[in-house]
């Protein structure tokens, strides 16, 4: 049987940060990064593609916001918005790859899934909400919203007495189809889900699905699905080709075999940053401690030799 | 082997004319529709839905241009529109539909699939664009925009002087993902796809997977679907119980039962109005002609009675 992995494409994978983001930008992004999987399907993997949302999702915010002021067309929750951008981001995914395997004289589908992910309602994240959507409001803007809707509001980090809305990214429990994602893998299709984390939702005392205001961690949405649908490899795909040690010290140095062991020792010294390598060193470690072989965090760029890139395992054994 | 019937929801099916388009109406509406899907669920047939997104993407559409207007946010192309629209219509609908499973204590998954759809470059819809999208523009905007995107205008039906957008409405040729469709569907779960009749795109000479400007008549793209899966029954959903002769005259009468030999002839006789019976007849009847042994016209209220509806079969035997 191939083997089956879930790479998880990261922000700079769709959108820089400096571009403005256009189609054409976005396409060729896309089209660069997807030229590096390539190599991974050659090698014979069946491969499941998540990616994120998160300058895409704040537009459709944004676009949100302005269609109101303008044309006072209803608002969409957060929950549609994601959706939205699943839709959106997951085509223009799809329709690259198509091509790219066109490029390449490669036969093989390509299924976009629109994908809701399970959280707790209970998940402490809801009693402190840290992740900033949608766009800068001012700080009587930001009071009005906060009364109408409720929302929570912190510091823009960007724009001087800017405040922005912070909502909960609580754990992902369960991804729904799953199953199907995985029968559509192994069957030969290539399968892009859980955009952004996936849309999130919790099920009531009655079982019924319900919408929540809350965004979950791509990278933690993407190693519970490579979990459950039993991925042999986890690829976290970023802006660098390793995971280092004393970053951006003068002692920095590659951490290129990881054990999990090392991984979550360097992790509780404090190496990897909160906002950034953090989450995506947890995700990592977890994909491997719920029974995957392998996680590796690296560059698209550094997929063509497969010698790059930071691997963490049970039991390192270079 | 269960029956498998493809069903496309009708606009009414999620929002009404009369209604602003907020999530709870829209929720509202999806809900009271898909009671009516749990009928046929109950008979044992394996389902595809399909829905239509006219207003949905419509409003995606003016948003775009007012996020351009009050913040500089670029706009995308018609095509990651209507991949929007699938994206939050389709969550909409599934998670709504997973919620009267619940209902009705039945255990079934359901997928939702953004769906390319492909055409002709050569489709002679492109001469002769016809679809009004998007918002009303005055005759200098409009104007301006044909100056700077090429875009063509007609009047608008609804606001004097105004004009919007046109763009072709060609002919479905190819489904993306339906032998996954397929497959899934068989495997029990219920599967949604080719909303708003897909995203259009075509292939360029070098077989490249390209966009282009247009929508796809969702009930002709979803009799195509129904073909390619080798469905058993068509379903299109619509805000009258049958199919009427002489319709809003005084000799209006039902026609329950119709031979696709009948349906052509009155067809042919300009018995059903372009814009709204014409092209769900046409599409019931090329169901049949390809294959299929039944299309049903009727409204949602009325799948509880299946003496109810308006049935097209090759010949018909009452």
């Amino acid at each position: 049987m191939n083997k089956l992995a879930v790479v998880a494409l990261g922000g700079n994978a769709l959108l820089r940060g400096t571009q403005d983001g256009t189609i054409e930008e976005q396409e060729q992004n896309t089209k660069d990064t997807l030229e590096n999987l390539i190599y991974l399907i050659k090698e014979g993997y069946s491969l499941v593609i998540s990616h994120g949302n998160g300058p895409q999702v704040g537009n459709i915010l944004m676009r949100n916001d302005a269609g109101f002021e303008n044309y006072q067309i209803p608002q969409m929750p957060l929950d549609v918005c994601v959706a939205d951008s699943q839709g959106g981001i997951g085509y223009m995914i799809e329709r690259m790859l198509r091509n790219a395997l066109v490029d390449h004289h490669m036969v093989k589908d390509v299924v976009t899934i629109v994908t809701q992910v399970v959280v707790s309602k209970d998940d402490p994240a809801f009693k402190n909400p840290t992740k900033r959507v949608g766009r800068s409001y001012t700080k009587e803007q930001a009071d009005e919203l906060n009364k109408t809707k409720g929302w929570i509001f912190k510091g823009d980090t960007k724009v001087k007495d800017g405040y922005r809305r912070v909502v909960p990214s609580p754990e992902p429990i369960e991804v729904f189809n799953a199953k199907s994602i995985e029968t559509l893998a192994r069957q030969g299709n290539i399968v892009i889900a859980v955009g952004g984390g996936g849309i999130p939702v919790y099920y009531d005392e009655k079982n019924y699905v319900r919408t929540l205001d809350a965004v979950i961690d791509k990278d933690n949405a993407s190693s519970l699905l490579a979990t459950i649908i039993h991925a042999d490899e986890f690829y976290i795909l970023t802006d660098v080709p390793y995971i280092y040690l004393d970053y951006n010290k003068p002692t920095q140095r590659i951490a290129e075999f990881l054990s999990v062991a090392d991984a979550k020792k360097y992790m509780a010294e404090g190496q990897f940053a909160e906002g950034s390598m953090g989450p995506k060193i947890k995700a990592a470690i977890r994909f491997v401690e719920n029974g995957g072989s392998k996680s590796v965090i690296t560059e698209a760029t550094k997929l063509e030799d497969r010698k790059y890139g930071s691997k963490i395992s049970m039991e390192y054994d270079k």
